[in-house]
């Protein structure tokens, strides 16, 4: 089996079994004296996290990080021990973490259960995924085999008294009803009596800021027991700038999961909300831009959310779910929380919008037509396309016959789709179809975009994210078709 | 035709014809030199915007308070001029403002049309309500009539130039589509060819800071033309603290109509949103005003909302309605704001939760109990009974048989029930069903309230705005049966 950096292009062979055993053990000799955190799972959290605990605000801890010895997964350990960081990042104080970890020689990662046996505290940042649309008469579903699978490796190897701290979006109620039972019976199995089990969801956000979303940022937590609670906020006051970010227990761990979902799910509504309203404004010739900005004047309704193409990332498209599904699956309601899911079908559907005004100013044809979308990232100044909202938009021009260019300056390509991406503002050549999707800095009055549009022949723009301000629309409108999605009165 | 002061009791009769020429003349050159303004609605608005006027920031007006001689508002221009302010307000100001104005005799009241011409800016704060259930097949409808009887009046008498400003909440397209065309004919018909419309909707929140939700808080505008926007903006300017909460003006009155409906929308909207949180942390016995007070601590998360009884008050009852309305009705829309609609649907339905609760806990019998709701009005600190989510669980008990006993530290009677409400806390008597049903100060922490219910026999007590700590709900409960909603952990 092989595993391929999609950054790089290299692939690596999965050797048949990992036995890291000797080089961790002499990892660990290399940091005697330091407590050692183990990491599972190096994805956008995980990696960060991992070099947040090795740069940590106050204490010295030996990291290792661990992921699966699977194709999407093995390349990441093998280029973190190789040198390269597996998450672009516009964040500069990522790498430099990263280099200051390999310096002091306080990080390493591995395919190897093993690492747990060596930890004094295991976070746990491995992706739940929701299914969606998963067989007829459901509309999505959660699987926990994973996750369950990667809760039993901890419990086969931690250590007594290891600490093990949830950060993974779970259902609401999982620590409690899935974690705690696999624990205890592994543990009991094999004799260990005392361990402390913690959650306190992260809020990481990869972009600019990406190490201050763990450093500085607030936290919220809750232990399974008084001590569980002790010793994840003893954990966290190294790690988060407590003094000016304070930490909020929470009195159970379903209460925190809660809060994850709940604070995302509300996220997600009010994206919703605000897709009717972006129809209401564009029926009536409301520029909706200019009223939400009158409306976030006031205090309480400063996050009322823009219109835009749709809702990415990988939280706010499943978090509502998870949390509905908890609700009839993990707590025996018989109703799921169904506006919160209807939330999340709405905002699916948003794309559809833009697509649908692209199509109208091509009366209806777009056969053989050449688009361009500019921005394929879920939000700005970020390369990152999980569940980009973009997606659909693609296949839905795909599905009627356009050939599609791509830029995204963030990006060189879509892993999702397998395409290249152009970087260069403006793409050169000429297109039928221009659709703005991701509101990048780097689009907004940018003078070679603009003479670029102007140098072809009447085309269809689609501005679905607000870019262009009001000279830039009324230079393109003399010559071209031009909808901004939101904008009634151009 | 009798017309009836709530507050005072007294009785008018309302003569046949009305015709206060005189004393309006007298008035005028009694204030001799200064600008008129003509308030058009003495409602919660207008009154208290006759007052903003009358003690305008910058500048010297004389103001007519207008409303019409029937049952419902003509015992509140009597009551004007003799010396009572129609609304109780807890706002101290506002009878300052009042006591100012009648020194300086430069504000009376009329029911007499003749006050539009004399006008320089004539405000329109009538009420515009939305029917709900009005036939079958309908959910709701504006019924637009009154506004344009009211929009008749002023064009039948307005003098040239004058600047016509609606702060009434209308459905959008509302100037552009009534207002105007029926002032255009009006005043055409008159020979009167100059006049300006504007629109700027206010955001007066009756309680302690009445007079400086006018006064002291942002404001957005626009006019019909150009004109009507700089006229509009100078005649604010007078009233509103401009230094410090600065003007937004919209490009289009249909802009500022939709800005007005949009968050209330949005308002009512997030109160819907956490209605079924609220159930599902009861189910997984989580305590969901802690989990929102962690979520807030996000500065993009401070204003979600709390659980509570419901949703009460004149605006987000109702506004998402007109909203709705007005996209099909005016714009011609297929579809109206389903989601909006729905919001309101869930809110409407809401005071049910607690009832339930009650009826749960009283083991589905309430025949004969004796009930006590702490709290009338929609929200605390005010005495406002407007569409009172109590209205709602006060006839659902009523419906079981159960006898009412009502308390608000803020009311004496309930105008719409038309029922005594007691003021002293607390109420004295043994009763079955105790229900804290609005959050107001004065029941928290009460020594003597807690005693009070400490001295009963067994009782039911519902918590539904979160007033009881965890300490007094520990000492109810070793006596007592009680649901606090939201709270899943007690």
């Amino acid at each position: 089996m092989e595993s391929k950096d999609p950054n790089s292009g290299r692939s690596y062979g999965i050797p048949e079994t990992i036995d890291d055993r000797k080089a961790l053990d002499k990892f660990i000799s290399g940091n005697a004296g330091k407590k050692v955190i183990a990491v599972q799972g190096l994805g956008f959290v995980g990696a960060a996290m991992a070099m947040a605990a090795a740069n940590a605000y106050r204490g010295d801890y030996a990291v290792i990080g661990v992921d699966l010895a699977a194709p999407e997964s093995y390349w990441k350990v093998m280029a973190l021990n190789e040198g390269q960081f597996p998450v672009k990042a516009e964040d500069p104080k990522v790498l430099e973490f990263y280099e200051v970890a390999r310096k002091k020689k306080n990080f390493t990662a591995t395919c190897d259960p093993h690492a747990y046996s060596l930890a004094d505290v295991i976070i746990v940042d491995i992706n739940l995924d929701v299914q969606k649309n998963p067989k007829k008469g459901k509309s999505f579903d959660v699987d926990l085999s994973g996750f369950r699978k990667a809760i039993v490796a901890i419990g086969k190897s931690a250590k007594e008294g290891v600490l093990v701290l949830i950060e993974t979006t779970v259902p609401p109620g999982a620590c409690e009803k899935i974690v705690k039972p696999i624990l205890d019976k592994a543990f009991q199995e094999r004799g260990i009596s005392k361990y402390f089990l913690g959650h306190s969801f992260e809020r990481v956000m990869p972009g600019p800021e990406y190490i201050d979303s763990i450093q500085n940022f607030y936290r919220v937590y809750a232990g399974i027991d008084e001590g569980s609670a002790q010793e994840t906020e003893k954990f966290l006051k190294t790690i988060v700038r407590t003094d000016q970010f304070p930490l909020t227990r929470l009195h159970s761990t379903t209460a925190s999961e809660m809060a994850k979902v709940l604070e995302n799910s509300f996220r997600a509504m009010n994206i919703a909300f605000i897709e009717e309203w972006t129809e209401f404004a564009e029926e009536a010739g409301v520029d909706l831009y200019a009223v939400v900005d009158a409306i976030r004047k006031r205090p309480t309704h400063r996050n009322i959310m823009l219109p835009g193409l749709g809702v990415g990332g990988y939280c706010l498209t499943k978090d509502p779910l998870m949390a509905s599904w908890s609700k009839k699956n993990i707590f025996g309601s018989k109703a799921g929380l169904g506006e919160s899911e209807h939330a999340v079908a709405i905002n699916d559907m948003m794309p559809k919008h833009t697509f649908d005004a692209a199509k109208r100013l091509a009366q209806g044809n777009l056969k053989g037509k050449k688009a361009l979308l500019y921005g394929v990232s879920y939000r700005s100044e970020v390369g990152d396309t999980r569940s980009t909202p973009v997606g659909m938009l693609y296949d839905l021009l795909k599905k009627e016959g356009c050939t599609i260019s791509l830029q995204d300056p963030y990006l060189t390509t879509w892993p999702e789709k397998n395409v290249k991406v152009e970087q260069r503002i403006p793409v050169e050549g000429v297109f039928d179809i221009i659709i703005f999707c991701t509101n990048h800095k780097g689009y907004r009055n940018n003078k070679a975009l603009q003479e670029s549009i102007m140098g072809m022949k009447r085309c269809i723009i689609v501005d679905s994210v607000g870019i262009l301000d009001k000279g830039t629309i009324a230079l393109f409108k003399a010559k071209h078709s031009i909808k901004v999605i939101g904008r009634g009165d151009i």
